[in-house]
């Protein structure tokens, strides 16, 4: 696996239990999942000779994040390494751009979108729709809320700002959605796929605070139209492995394709302890083109909560007193050093009663990031 | 963790999510554990100096087996490394003599024993007894059958095999039980303890086969007596982490202890998928002194089985069949090679209707031992 982040961490643990020997490319031995790993190579993935060395002897290669060249996942296909997602379907997640021409074509569901050359790309943009607000995104390279820009006026001083790193941009229209849904999926080489329940994520500035499994209310028939959108995209992208198909639902009740991603999935963290099987346990099986699992539910609802670094660096006694509060309570640390923002963890409760359970990962999550207190 | 065996390696999974840094004494660098573990050093537990180098920078030590010599762990506690379990609580579960003599001083039920130091004191045993069959085992070293005789006859030619070690030899009556039931309890330093249901495991030659839970049929005052059994040994003897309490029902229902485990334990296994928190898991809070996690069932019927080596040392196409049957099925491999009987995996399926979970446990585990076909 490329990328010594938290997804490659769950997903070695995920690979115990399978019998996977399990290689790590990571920037540096102290990431999170070059902690936990026997088989770390430190290296930059940016450089093919780097990669083409790393890939010595694995039977597949598959990423972290999306970050890896395109024409460096090629070279690696030439040289006969499997590679999954290969790079004709990872595009789609790593270039914005190439993404919502792809989907359209597909006449998914989208936010009206173009790509703009300039702050008058985007005044055009916005007069032939909606207007203002309108969102500019950086083609490549976002996460997180970075690389997006909500420009709100068109001499908005911000319109200049995503025109600066020299990478194309795009223009969305701002939709006023309900809230956020993922449809998460896995499909194997030989085109085995299983859906996962759609959940409901909501975000805090751009990030994933809290994912609620399955999303509350909503209609069967959605959930099941979600599903098969996001088994469609796999299908159609040649995805080979974990796709998460973020969705905005509208007031309407309408689904719009956000985003995707090819490699397991904060919206999916939730399967560790609320599914028979997890993300990073059939991602493994898919990309090892072995038989999936079941992605059922394991109880009526699962609730995940993100854990961010708050003001303090050390997390011991909040951790402590988490675990003697919530005896059931799911903690999954990242190995990460604090600091305020940044996700070093995540809890997964689940249970019968949904306030319940929402209440009891919101507690957690807020007391490690030190905004509850008791 | 000193040893890497399977324990050591499911262990080091439990610990991923709880954010431990695991560090690991393996013999070899092939050894279960060793292979998915960031931290290795290769080395001979039996050594003091390696052990000493091993235990830098470890903030506790515990243990994948029962063979770390106890005045080993008493120079470690001297270097001020604790042990946990301690060298006062491990010896019970090192030394069969010292286990019956302190839990027959504790008046815990168990069969009729005596240590015996030649077959003129079977004879005598036997005699003041219920005549023969008589049991056999060196007080030290035995596992899965081994270390254990029946002897049928005074004059049986096996009844001088115990002697010829040159280790202390114990006499047990063979009890004619009903069926083998384990209770396994994990206690922390501070004196937190949490016990698991009551488990029937069934054994073939010597070697568990397939562990049910909770034991069907075992009456409520019975399965807490057994629970209540098991946390007054862990808490008299200051075990700290997982107590395996091994126990005969007879055919009146009374139980009797067979053996004592002092750590992760094969009747264990099935909490990694059938308990809210499992035995790893808790093992490892218990170690560090964490708060315990709730070690409830999560489904009403769990059933382990054990995956033996077959004839046949390549498993690949058995594995696969045995994923696409049953996608609910839980495998846990150990990357050990296959040899005939050895224990190379197991694996986990929960439900609602035992028949079926352990029709499918029993289907999955032959058929990966080549045993069953279809």
């Amino acid at each position: 696996m490329v990328g010594g982040g938290q997804l490659a961490r769950m997903t070695h643990e995920a690979g115990i239990p399978l019998g996977i020997r399990f290689k790590l490319l990571s920037d540096t031995p102290q990431d999170s999942a070059a902690q936990v790993v026997g088989d770390v190579v430190v290296g930059d993935y940016r450089d093919l000779e780097t990669l083409r060395s790393f890939a010595q002897g694995c039977d597949v290669i598959t990423f972290d994040h999306e970050h890896v060249p395109t024409e460096h996942l090629r070279a690696l296909e030439a040289d006969g390494i499997p590679v999954r997602p290969g790079p004709d379907a990872l595009v789609h997640a790593q270039d914005k751009g190439v993404m919502r021409e792809r989907l359209g074509r597909m006449g998914i569901p989208a936010p009206r979108n173009r790509l703009v050359r300039d702050q008058a790309d985007v005044a055009a943009f916005a007069a032939e729709g909606s207007g203002f607000p309108v969102v500019l995104k950086t083609v490549r390279g976002g996460y997180d809320g970075k690389g997006v820009w909500v420009v709100r006026e068109a001499d908005d001083p911000s319109a200049a700002e995503p025109f600066k790193a020299g990478v194309p941009v795009l223009a969305e229209e701002k939709v006023e959605f309900a809230r956020e849904l993922a449809a998460n999926v896995v499909r194997s080489p030989h085109g085995q796929a299983v859906a996962y329940p759609v959940v409901e994520s909501i975000q805090t500035d751009g990030v994933c605070d809290t994912v609620i499994a399955p999303a509350p209310g909503l209609p069967e028939a959605a959930a099941v139209h979600a599903q098969e959108l996001a088994l469609r995209v796999a299908h159609e992208l040649g995805v080979v492995g974990h796709l998460a198909v973020e969705l905005f639902e509208t007031r309407e009740g309408e689904l719009l394709v956000n985003e995707l991603a090819m490699r397991p999935h904060n919206s999916g963290h939730w399967t560790q302890d609320g599914a028979v099987t997890s993300q990073f346990a059939n991602h493994v099986r898919a990309v090892l083109d072995l038989p999936l699992g079941d992605p059922r539910t394991r109880a009526p609802w699962t609730v995940m909560a993100n854990v961010l670094g708050g003001d303090f660096p050390d997390m011991y006694s909040a951790y402590l007193h988490c675990m003697a509060r919530d005896p059931q309570l799911k903690i999954h640390m990242y190995g990460k050093a604090v600091k305020p923002g940044r996700k070093v963890g995540h809890v997964n409760v689940y249970g019968d009663d949904l306030d319940d359970v929402r209440a009891r990962a919101a507690h957690a999550a807020g007391y490690l990031r030190g905004t509850v207190v008791e």
